[in-house]
C-alpha cells in the first residue's frame, strides 16, 4: 500500500513562468531573477557572514556531501561486521535541520492532516506525545514488554493498525534504542514492522540518536536509516554523536520504495523550503564538527560503560540488596527498580529533600507499574558513584520508616 | 477582550515532583539532576562546540541581552526623533529563533487551533499562506489599497472581523513596511488596527525585517515592536538587518497588556522548549554579528537608493515612457507598472526567452489587477540597470507586435 501524505502541502500546479524556469534549467540555462532577494548574491556580505547564500532547501550541499561520506563510512562497518553489502548514503536523501524535534515536526506536517496519529512506544520518552499535539496530530502509545529483555509487541501494533483508529495512524515511532528503556530494534522486529507498515500505507520515523551508545557488544541491533522496504526517515545528529546538543545539527535520512521516497522529497522540499534553517555559520563548520564525532562518540561510550560497571558494582555491593538495573542494550540512561512498596513521587521527593537530587520517575515515561527511576550514565565517575549512594541511602531509608 | 491562546498547548497541571522543584528554586537551592542527559554539564563537550549548554527556551542569555541592548539603542533613536519616551527592550521578552519563518509556525501554534486563520495583507509576499497552511490554519486576506500611495483598508478589516469568519480570526499580520508594495503601518492606521484587534481578542503579528530600509526620509512610521495596546508579536533578525539570509538568526519581541503577554510567554515557553533552536555556535557569535549590523543596514540602505535613484532616471529617459514605478516607502523591492495591454506572464515569459531574466509578476502578490512586476533594488549597479533595461526593451517589444 503506497503511504498517504497529509494535505497541508498543497498539489502545487505550475505556472506558466515555472514550467519556463524548469526548462530552461533542463536546458542548462542559468537565468537571472530580477526580483533576487537574497544580498549574498550582489556583494553585500559582511566578513561576520561571509558565504554566498545557496537556499537549497535540504541545506546546504557542502555539508550534505561531508555528512554523507561520515555516514557512508559509519554504516559501511556495520555492513562489513554484519555481512552485508555497504550502501553508500546519498547526498539527496539527506535534510539537514537545527534538531530531531524538529525532523519530528516536519515530518508530521508530511504525513498527517489533523486529527490524524502517530504510533510512538511506550515506554518513551514524552517529548513526541507533546510534538505531535503542537501539530494537532495524537500520539498513541504501542507497547515494549519486559521479561527479562525488550520486545516489541508487534502483535499489538497490528491489533491497532487494524482497530478503529487504524485509518488514522499515519506513522509509527521507532526509537533505535529506545529511551529509557535502553532497547534496540531486532531483526525479527524489524521485519515484522517494516512488513506491517507497508501493508497498511504507514511510514516509519526511525530515530536513531542513541544508536552508536551500545551498553554492551550487541550483534542483534542494525540501523533502520536506509530501510527500503517500506517509507523511512531515520533521524539522527550531532547532540548525541557529538555530545554537542547546543550544535542544533540534526538531519533525516530519507529512504524507501522509489515512488514513495520520491513523492516525500518532493513534498519534504516544499516544507523545507519555508523554513531552511541550516546557518551557513554551522555548515561552514561541518567538517571540523565531523571531525570530531568519531572521537566524541568513543569519549561518551567510555563513560557510560564505565559508570554502568561502577553501577552494577555498588548495587552488588549493598547490603540491602534491594534496587537492581533493568538490562539496557544502549543509550545513556538505565532503570533502577526499587521494591514497589516504595511510591516514586515520594521516592524523589525524598531525594530532593534529602540529598538535594531531583529525578524522573518511571510513571514520567508511561512505565506500567510503580518502582522506577531513571538514571543519567553520563555524570563524571565520582558524581555519578554519589548519585547512585543517594539513590540507595534514601531507599534504605524509606524501607527503615 | 483577551487574546484566545489554542489548545495545541496544553493545560500542564504541576505533578509532585515539578511542585518541589519549583519550591527549592524559589528558595535559591540548585538541585542536581539524577536523569541529566546533558553532556555538556559532565566534561564531555568537544573543544568545537565547548560551551556547557543552558536550553533556555528563549535561547541563550547573554545572547538574548546582546541582543535587547542593540533594540534598545535602535529604538531610542526613533523616540528621540519623534519626541518619545525611549523604552528599554527586556531581554526577557526575547525569542531567539532561525528565521521569521519560523517565528510565524510558532506563534501560528500558540494562537491557532486547526481550522483557524490568521489576517494577512494583499497585495503581499505568498510565505504567510504557505506556513499557516503547514499548520491546517487558513489564511484570509485583507487590501492594501493604492491611490498613489499605499494604504490598509481598515474598514475591511472590520468587516471581516466582524463577519462570518471573525469567531476564527485569532492573528493579524502586519508587515511594516509590507513586501513588495514597500508600505509602512501609518500612525492611523496603527491605532485603529490596535484597537480593532484588542475589541476582537486578536493578535498582533508584526513582521518588521524591512523597518531600517526607508527608501526616502520618512517621517509617518513607527515600529510596532513594544506596543502595549494589544498583545503583539514583532519579528525581526538578520535576514535583513545583516544582510545575512544565511546566518539564521531570528527573534520575536513580545509585548501587551500584562496578563495576555505573561501568558503568551508561558505558552511560548512550552512551545519553545520543544524545538531549542539557537545554537552555540550562533550564539557566541552574536556580539560579533551585532557588531557589524549598523554598517550592514547602511551598506544595503546606500545599494537600494541609489538603484531606486537610478531607476527613475532610467525611466524618465526611456523614450516610449510606457514604465512606471509604484511609489515605494521601504524594503528591498518596487513594483514596475506597465500597460495593462501587456499579459504578465507573457512578459516574464519574452524576459526569459530574450534576455535570461525571470521575475515575478503582480499576481504572485495577489495584486488585483495585471500590469507589475517585482524588482529587486539589491544587484550591483551594473547589473541592475541592464535589468532595467531589459524590462524596457521587453515592453517595447511586445507593444510593437
Amino acid at each position: 500500500m503506497t503511504v498517504h501524505f497529509s494535505s497541508r502541502v498543497g498539489s502545487r500546479t505550475l505556472n506558466p513562468i515555472a514550467v519556463a524556469e524548469l526548462e530552461a534549467k533542463a536546458a542548462g540555462v542559468a537565468l537571472g531573477k530580477l526580483n533576487d532577494s537574497n544580498p549574498t548574491r550582489h556583494g553585500l556580505s559582511s566578513d561576520e557572514v561571509p558565504w554566498v547564500y545557496s537556499a537549497e532547501p535540504r541545506g546546504p550541499r557542502h555539508a550534505r556531501e561531508s555528512l554523507a561520506d561520515y555516514l557512508t563510512g559509519l554504516h559501511a562497518l556495520e555492513a562489513a561486521a554484519a555481512g552485508r553489502e555497504p550502501k553508500p548514503v546519498d547526498p539527496d536523501d539527506l535534510y539537514l535541520l537545527s534538531s530531531t524535534s524538529e525532523a519530528y515536526s516536519w515530518l508530521i506536517k508530511l504525513l498527517c492532516d489533523a486529527g490524524d496519529a502517530v504510533l510512538a512506544p511506550k515506554p518513551g520518552y514524552p517529548l513526541i506525545e507533546s510534538i505531535a499535539g503542537l501539530e494537532c496530530v495524537d500520539a498513541i502509545e504501542y507497547q515494549l514488554l519486559f521479561d527479562g529483555s525488550w520486545m516489541i509487541d508487534a502483535a499489538g501494533i497490528e491489533a491497532l493498525l487494524d482497530g478503529p483508529d487504524g485509518g488514522r495512524i499515519r506513522a509509527l515511532v521507532l526509537i533505535n534504542p529506545n529511551n529509557p528503556s535502553g532497547s534496540y530494534v531486532k531483526a525479527g522486529e524489524r521485519e515484522r514492522i517494516v512488513a506491517l507498515c507497508r501493508e497498511h500505507g504507514v511510514a516509519l520515523i526511525a530515530d536513531e540518536v542513541f544508536f552508536d551508545y551500545a551498553l554492551e557488544p550487541f550483534d542483534d541491533r542494525s540501523r533502520l536509516a536506509g530501510e527500503t522496504g517500506v517509507l523511512t526517515f531515520a533521524l539522527d545528529g550531532f547532540s548525541k554523536m557529538l555530545a554537542a546538543p547546543n550544535a542544533k545539527v540534526g538531519w533525516i535520512q530519507v529512504s524507501g520504495p522509489e515512488g514513495d521516497a520520491a513523492e516525500a522529497k518532493r513534498r519534504l522540499d516544499v516544507i523545507a523550503d519555508d523554513y531552511l534553517p541550516m546557518s551557513d555559520i554551522i555548515a561552514s563548520r561541518m567538517d571540523a564538527l565531523l571531525g570530531v564525532a568519531g572521537e566524541q562518540t568513543a569519549l561518551v561510550l567510555e563513560r557510560v560503560r564505565g559508570n554502568l560497571a561502577r553501577l552494577h558494582e555498588l548495587l552488588d555491593a549493598d547490603p540491602l540488596g534491594v534496587v537492581s538495573v533493568l538490562r539496557a542494550e544502549g543509550g545513556w540512561n538505565v532503570l533502577l527498580r526499587f521494591p514497589g512498596v516504595i511510591d516514586e513521587n515520594a521516592l524523589v521527593l525524598r531525594l530532593i529533600a534529602d540529598h538535594g537530587l531531583t529525578g524522573q520517575p518511571g510513571y514520567f515515561f508511561d512505565m506500567t507499574s510503580n518502582g522506577y527511576l531513571a538514571i543519567s550514565l553520563l555524570p563524571e565517575p565520582d558524581a555519578f558513584e554519589s548519585n547512585v549512594r543517594a539513590v540507595l541511602a534514601a531507599v534504605a531509608a524509606m524501607l527503615e520508616e
